[in-house]
């Protein structure tokens, strides 16, 4: 077989995770924890429903709910081949947060069915991180799923999105000497990152944010914009201006859209567009070296092998871990943007080539953790 | 805090399992294993779905499903008090059997839409073990789930119950030299184990088994039966048979009800009925001492406090173990048999207090595991 090492690692491990026991079975240990002590745990929390956090999996348990429609890089893959992402997922849950996490690819797409589905498993989960859902259902379901459980409920790829690019700005404007609430952000790409980044960064206070979609800036007075369009639209620019136009007068430009979306001469047309994040992956929005040839000064991209990776990876473990700890039931704005500062501060002494912290730093779900206590 | 010692024990682990890693989150791994080699594994399963059993977690983890209807001795309790019961069967799959499985408590009762969500989040698992739902919804959910799954689908409470039960009484036969196959045996209780036992035990070949529920023998001419009653009810006798007449009969009296259900005079009455299986738990229908000095030769409880333990936990992981490996989708009569058949045969030498292995007993699982090969 000429299977890649991708390939070959996945069926030599067959699931990268696996359950495991908290303590041996022992004939002690089955009497109180199955029949009959068992019983007793039972009506404990049949009295007091709150008690399961303290007694049950579900204290530190996050179920990684996908249906497998807008999985990156592959678009709508359904649920069977959604689960090696969400398994990984998982993976670095545990391991970088120590949160138990199980992945649950349904196999539905339909809006509703999806949220019966995961208010009837809440039961057994601290939280749910949805994940690589298609727009604009993932908006529906997330805010139904926020609406109608007491657990936090984040879709990954907007918050989390949101979320590292906030920290990754703090500190590339702390770098250039800028004040990021002064700054003009242009942001490629109108999906649910895009939306979420752009809700997050106004929120944040930046006071210009521009989101440009394939026909360019989305102005408030472009007409037939969706609801979330509409939300995210700028009054800075009359309808019908190109995303050239828009970055040429930008701070920082970032793509959440797909390789070739953040050309060379927009980054060379940007008189203070010192600032590139090129955040599609595999491959990035710009390649970093020419993105620096036409000017940048500080550039980040999603991957590994490039200085300052953006990754969810450095969010999604803490943010659960910190709300499972401090009993935070719903995901704010205050809860992202301290998540957003609290990785911003880990590196200490940002530089171009240093805005973020490794997402192998075990420091970092720690950090994030204590900053939402 | 008077907590007994049980619920300490539940309080200090919070959770009876957790996920593990099965590889290092090295840079290597996370390339190989996350972004950007997962998407090969996605590809591939996409293109092949199969080989999901071979490249994720799919392949080895048994889900735990119940909407708390009917827990052991506590009744509908719901999905959240449910819970600590299918973590606790979850580590027995896990310390037993080697079988991932995570335990999934529906907060929703209602049968369509317990099959719908179990449809839903199938593509991550291997099989699905349904445990304490009600009658009559656990056959209706299990019936369709079959039908509609390409998995194992098991209905624990029924089959796991009866397929120890089969096996106790090949042994107990054994032991008193009688052949089953000719053997009267009453069965004490028409729920879903009695159903399920009193089917399994015709299809062994058991000649004459006899049902009673709360108002004596399901004869196949009494009024307004169920279809489950009518297809486990009796010609032998006519209607309105009392139990104690039915018992006076039996060679084995089997309890699937509740404490009291088996009297002393019951057993006394049965002059052949020298096999008495109290199962109800935590209180048996008869006390094994009353039993015995009521003349019953071999006595069999499900609790381990007592000789000859029937409990489903000598059943689940190792046939959940021996259907993965063989990659068997279905739970057919066969494969119940076998099951009986295997977990008999490890006991060498049954005597009247020795007819059925440990729970404890390492070499259970593999032996029934290796029988489905």
């Amino acid at each position: 077989m000429g299977d890649s090492k991708a390939i070959q690692k996945h069926l030599e491990l067959a699931g990268k995770i696996e359950t495991g026991l908290k303590t041996d079975l022992t004939p002690d240990n089955l009497s109180l924890l199955y029949t009959p002590g068992v019983g007793e745990a039972s009506t404990a929390i049949k009295n007091n429903p709150e008690i399961a956090n303290k007694m049950t999996i579900k204290g530190n348990t996050v179920a990684v709910v996908s249906d497998g429609s807008a999985v990156l890089g592959l678009g709508n893959v359904g649920a069977s081949a959604a689960l090696p992402v969400m398994e990984g997922k998982a993976m670095l849950f545990k391991a970088l947060a120590d949160v138990n996490a199980f992945p649950l690819c349904l196999d539905t797409q339909d809006t509703e069915e999806i949220i019966k589905i995961v208010k009837a498993i809440a039961p057994n989960f601290a939280g749910i991180n949805l994940e690589d859902i298609s727009a604009p259902r993932c908006y529906e379901i997330e805010k139904r799923l926020q609406e109608e459980l007491d657990i936090p409920v984040m879709h990954d790829d907007q918050h989390a999105t949101a979320i590292i690019i906030l920290a990754g700005l703090i500190n590339a404007n702390k770098v250039i000497g800028k004040d990021i609430l002064k700054a003009k952000v242009v942001l490629a790409g109108a999906g649910p990152a895009g939306y979420a980044t752009a809700k997050l960064l106004k929120d944040y206070g930046v006071s210009n944010v521009v989101v440009c979609d394939s026909k360019g800036v989305i102005t408030s007075n472009r007409g037939n914009l969706d609801p979330h369009k509409q939300e995210i639209s700028t009054d800075l620019y009359s309808s019908e201006t190109s995303t050239l136009k828009a970055c040429s007068e930008a701070d920082a430009i970032i793509g959440l859209s797909r390789a070739g979306a953040i050309t060379e001469d927009m980054v060379k047309s940007a008189s203070n567009g010192v600032i590139i994040f090129a955040l599609a992956n595999p491959t990035p929005e710009i390649m970093p070296d020419i993105a620096r040839n036409a000017g940048a000064k500080i550039v980040a991209t999603g991957r590994n092998d490039f200085p300052n990776q953006l990754n969810n990876v450095l969010v999604f473990p803490g943010i659960f871990r910190g709300m499972i700890d401090s009993n935070i039931r719903s995901v704010t704005t205050e809860i992202k943007i301290k998540t957003a500062e609290a990785i911003a501060s880990i590196v200490e002494d940002p530089t171009p080539e240093n805005i973020i912290p490794s997402v192998f730093d075990p420091e970092v779900a720690k950090v994030v953790a204590h900053s939402l206590t």
